[in-house]
């Protein structure tokens, strides 16, 4: 039976841009699951499954409804165990909660702000007045101001990833030899900036855009079906 | 047979400082293995098993002498399977190498300036004349000069272990309910703070510090037993 993962788009419903909806994605595809993509705009995530939860993603497997990425990539672990394991053993599920608290602490936190006004200009109308209202009651700014403020936190981005860096000289992963959920992680930050925006937050020549790279090209490469923004 | 840990001290024989050494001091512990710690002083460094590794730690386990922390760690994981592991699986040992790149980048780079006037405290004199001529030729700075520039990197300390904060609210340690080899990677970076120096890197009310001090428990307490300088 085919997996329903429930995800956030703008007015164009083929394009999922959430970080967290994409860490799902990658997490199905690397279990071999198929699942079928429910768009979902911002107004009309409190009604997914009955309103089961405040965010998405969210999936529902048979009976199963479940929200949270990384819930939802111990209960796919978990329950598709003959499957590649997305954590390399219980070593690896402590482990991933670093890198989902770095990815969000020290990615999340400078992207998220550069990117307010590139997720506004792909909402609908309806969805531009929640998101506008709820993040800017959230951070204190306007829109504008706080793209404006980010840039400072923007020029510091590649210093914040020297930690990947000297990873990714050792291994091609950070998983190891393939990727694991870490990988996807942190893959998620760097998708939802390439569908939300035109703008480089990686250098060319970066070793962290080269492994982008490669994870846009796994499973068949479904992060690459969706297009950068251009 | 017991195992010898060559470990690096200052003139007092009986204080192990080296952050490296004491990953793997807490690595034997964790495997519950006999070890017998050998001091070595900066300047005998290049002579210990006539000349086996540039750096301390070193291990001699029977007929097998072992350099660098991360390698002694795994060759313990795969030659005692049966004790308590230090990985938790594959991919606990792909993600310790982020922990060992994040401590080395965010903690090891601000600490590390802090402390060298305290190592150097800690030496015999032929070991100060090769402390400070390896060091400042390193850094291009004199040793005082480095310290004082270290300040400001030293109050940005806190904000730099924001995600390792995010995670002890989850769990009590980086490896889950119990220690692995992450934890003590950290671990030997607020160990060597704590045995060289009496400034004080972490807040009282820090979980951090809470954390550490869970570490400092662990294994009868070995790593308490060395006391904290004064």
């Amino acid at each position: 039976m085919t997996i329903t993962l429930y995800e956030l788009t703008g007015k164009d419903a083929t394009r999922p841009f959430s970080p967290h909806c994409w860490k799902t994605a990658m997490s199905l595809a690397h279990k071999g699951l198929e699942y079928s993509g429910s768009a979902v705009p911002f107004t009309a995530v409190p009604a997914v499954e009955n309103g089961h939860g405040k965010t998405v993603p969210v999936i529902r497997d048979g009976e199963h409804i479940l929200s949270d990425s990384f819930d939802i990539a111990l209960y796919l672990e978990e329950t598709y165990p003959e499957r590649p394991s997305l954590f390399g053993g219980p070593g690896g599920i402590a482990m991933a909660r670093f890198f989902e608290a770095w990815a969000q602490t020290q990615i999340h936190a400078v992207i998220g702000g550069a990117l307010l006004l590139d997720i506004h200009a792909m909402l609908a109308p309806e969805d531009q007045v929640y998101f506008r209202e709820s993040r800017e009651g959230r951070i204190g700014l306007s829109l504008e101001e706080a793209v404006a403020a980010s840039q400072s936190k923007v020029d510091g981005l590649s210093a914040r990833l020297e930690p990947m860096r000297l990873v990714l000289k050792r291994q091609p992963f950070l998983g190891g030899q393939g990727p694991l959920f870490a990988d996807y992680i942190v893959f998620g930050a760097f998708q939802w900036a390439r569908v939300c925006s035109a703008s480089t937050f990686l250098a060319a020549d970066d070793p962290v855009a080269d492994w982008f790279q490669r994870c846009l090209d796994l499973h068949g490469g479904i992060g690459r079906a969706t297009a950068a923004a251009a």
